[in-house]
C-alpha cells in the first residue's frame, strides 16, 4: 500500500512508498505506557526473501534517515544514503540477501508519527504524540519482521542512532538476531549530545511558526526553528578537522569581509544550506520525538549501571556475534564509548569483533563509501 | 562620569561605573573604514598608578565579560569574573598594581556599542552600528592607556576573546608593552567556532522579537533567541568530561522519565538557567557584532599565512615578553593552537613561556581559580 505525505513549508504532497499497518492482533505498549495499534509502518525492501526465510537483513537508519536506503529518495531525488552499500554485487549484495530498512516509529516518511492524522481529532497528533524509545522504535521493526514471517534475523546493522537500535535489538530480541553491526554509536546518550539536542528542540519550539506544534493545521511552518536545529546538529556529524580541510576560513567567493551579518565565511553557507534542505524533507515534531527517544538511550542504566548485564540474554544465542565499528575522528560517538560495548560483550564471552574506521569526516564518515568500512560488513555477514 | 543603561526584557536601569569619552582629538577608524569619535568606554580600576606611570595591567575581557573584573556586578551583584586574581595580596596585587579593566568596543556596558543612541536618529544604533574587529577593540583600549598618560603597559591579560586582544596589542602597539599573557586563545577562529557563533547569531536574528534588530525602539526582547545563543555557546566552554561529572544524565529531582518535553536533565536545566541568566545582562545586538569580530580574528591570515611575521616588530621590544597559558581539556580553543603561537613566538627569538594548566573544566578553567594558573600568573609579571 503506498500513502501521499505532505512535506516542507509548502506542504508539497509526495507518495511515499509501501506501508504496512500493524500491531493489529496485539497492541503494542510503548515505554511511556500507551498502547498503539494498527499503526503504519513504512519500508522498502531489497532482494527476495529466501525459502527458509533465514536470509534477511534489517537496516537501521539514524536520526534523520529513513527507509530509502537503497533507491531514490522520493522527495531529493537523490540515491540512497547507502547506496554504495546495499545492492546486486555490491557489500550487502541483494542477490544473496532480503533487506528491510523501515522508517522509525516516530519518523516522518509514512511510518507511524507526529504527523499521522489522530482519528480522534481529525488532525495531525503533533506534540500530542506519545514521547517514543529506541526500544518502541525495534518493537516496531520486529512487528514488520513479524509481517514477513521471518523467525531469525541474518544481521541487524545500523550507525548512530540506527546502532542504538542495533543494540536495542539483542536486549529485545535477543534469540531472533544471528550478527549485530552497531556502527557509530554509544550505549548512552552523553550529556554533551543530550545539551546538543536540547538547543535544537529550544530552536524548533522557540519559532512562532511552530505554534505550539500545530503547525500542520495552521499551515504554517518553523522554518528557521527547524533549520537552526539541523545547523547545530551538522557541527556535531563532522569534525574540526573536516571543517578546517572542507571550508577552512575561506569566504564565499570574495577575497575580503563585508562587514556586514550576510553569510559570509564558507562554513556557514555549508550550514545555511544544510538547514535549508534539511527543512524540504523533515517534519520539525518528528525531529522533537526522535531526538528525544535518543536521549532517553542508556542501556547502562537499564541495567543499573552494569552494561555487562545487557548481554546476558544475548550471551545465550550460540549463533549471536556482534562487530562493533567506530570512526577514529567521531567526536559525537567517541571510539571509546564503541569501546565500553565490546569490554562489555566481551566480558558475557560473546563473539565480538572490533574495527576503528581511519576516517577523516567525524560522525558522518560511515554515511561516506569507505574500503574499510565496507570490506568489514562484507566480511562480518559473509562468514561461515 | 556615570551613566545609566537598560538591560533584559524589561528594560531595567542601571548605573554603570566610569566612562570616558575617547576620539576627541582624533577620530579612530574602525577596520571596516567607518570612523568614530567622541565615543564612550567603561572602564574599572583598581590599584594606583604609580608616578611613572609604570605599573599598569590592563586586563582584556571575554566575550560577554565586563570591566567588572574584581568588584561586585552592578546587575548580577555577583563578584567580579576574576575576582580571586585580582585585588589586595592577591596573585596580581592592587597594592603594587595599577589595574584597568574595559568594556570592549561593541560591549554593553557601557562602552560603545549598538545599545549607544545614534546622535543621528536619537534610537540605539542597533544593527546599524558599524561591524567591529578584535583590533579595532585594542586602538580603543590604547586611546584609553593615552587618556592615563600611560606611556607603557607592565602587562596586558586576557582569556579567550581577551586573549586574542592580547596577541593584537603585540601586533598593533608593539612597543608599548612589556609582558603579554594571552589564556586559553588562538591566533585565529577555527571553521568549528565560527560555525558555533552563526547558529548563536541565526539564534538571535530568527527571533520575531528582535525586530530586525530595533527590539530596544519597540519595546521587545529576543528572549529566547539570546537565551538559545548562550545555550550554544555553554555547551562549548565546557567539556564531556565536565559535564559527565557534573551532571551525567541525572535527571531533575525525578527517578523516571516524564516522557514530555519539559526540561528532564540535569544538563538540560543547567543550559536553560545559563540562558536565562544571560538574558538578563547582556544585549542581544552587543552579542552578534562581538561574535562577528571575534569570527573576524585571524593573524596568520592578517600575515598571509606566516603566523611569525605578526610577530617581527614585538620582537625588536627588547623588554617584551610572552607568557601563553592553555587549558589541557579546552576544545574551543585546544592546546595546540596555543603551542603553534609558541612556536611562531620563539621563531622570532622573543622570550616565551608556554603553560598548560592541568584543567577540568575545559574553556572555562580559565575563570575558576586554580593555583597553578595563579602561580604562573604572579610568577611571570613580578619577574624582574
Amino acid at each position: 500500500m503506498k500513502v501521499k505525505s505532505c512535506f516542507g513549508p509548502n506542504f508539497k504532497e509526495y507518495e511515499i512508498g509501501e506501508i504496512v499497518f500493524l500491531g493489529k492482533k496485539h497492541p503494542l505498549k510503548l515505554s511511556c505506557g500507551v498502547k498503539i495499534s494498527n499503526f503504519p509502518i513504512a519500508y522498502q525492501t531489497y532482494g527476495t526473501l529466501n525459502e527458509d526465510r533465514s536470509n534477511a537483513i534489517l537496516i537501521c537508519h539514524a536520526l534523520t534517515g529513513d527507509q530509502y536506503v537503497a533507491s531514490t529518495h522520493p522527495i531529493t531525488q537523490k540515491n540512497g544514503w547507502w547506496d554504495f552499500m546495499i545492492g546486486e554485487n555490491k557489500t550487502i549484495d541483494t542477490k544473496k540477501y532480503f533487506v528491510i530498512c523501515s522508517n522509525i516509529l516516530g519518523g516522518c516518511m509514512g511510518s507511524f508519527g507526529p504527523k499521522t492524522i489522530d482519528e480522534k481529532t481529525s488532525k495531525p497528533y503533533g506534540i500530542n504524540f506519545p514521547v517514543i524509545t529506541i526500544q518502541d522504535m525495534v518493537h516496531a521493526q520486529n512487528l514488520l519482521i513479524e509481517h514477513f514471517g521471518i523467525k531469525k534475523l541474518h544481521a541487524v546493522i545500523g550507525g548512530s542512532t540506527g546502532g542504538m537500535q542495533v543494540l536495542a535489538w539483542s536486549t529485545l530480541y535477543p534469540t531472533k538476531v544471528k550478527l549485530l553491526i552497531p556502527i557509530a554509536t554509544s550505549y548512552r546518550h552523553s550529556p554533551q549530545n543530550i545539551a546538543f539536542h536540547e538547543v535544537g528542540r529550544q530552536a524548533i519550539m522557540a519559532d512562532s511558526n511552530w505554534c505550539e506544534g500545530d503547525y500542520i493545521d495552521q499551515k504554517k511552518f518553523p522554518v528557521r526553528g527547524l533549520s537552526l536545529a539541523r545547523m547545530t546538529a551538522h557541527i556535531t556529524y563532522l569534525c574540526e578537522s573536516a571543517l578546517q580541510r572542507k571550508f577552512g576560513r575561506d569566504l564565499n567567493n570574495k577575497n575580503s569581509f563585508s562587514f556586514n551579518f550576510d553569510c559570509e565565511f564558507q562554513i556557514e553557507n555549508y550550514l545555511h544550506h544544510q538547514g535549508s534542505r534539511f527543512v524540504e524533507r523533515f517534519d520539525p515534531n518528528s525531529y522533537l520525538f526522535i531526538t528525544k527517544a535518543v536521549d532517553y538511550f542508556d542501556l547502562e542504566g537499564d541495567y543499573l549501571g552494569n552494561l555487562s548485564n545487557a548481554f546476558i540474554e544475548f550471551s545465550k544465542n550460540k549463533e549471536g556475534k556482534f562487530c562493533l565499528i567506530s570512526c577514529l575522528d567521531d567526536w559525537l560517538f567517541p571510539t571509546q564509548e564503541s569501546k565500553k560495548i565490546t569490554k562489555a560483550l566481551s566480558s558475557c564471552s560473546i563473539n565480538t569483533s572490533s574495527v576503528v574506521i581511519s576516517s577523516n569526516n567525524g560522525h558522518d564518515s560511515f554515511l561516506i563509501e569507505n574500503e574499510m568500512l565496507k570490506n568489514t560488513i562484507h566480511g562480518f555477514i559473509n562468514q561461515n
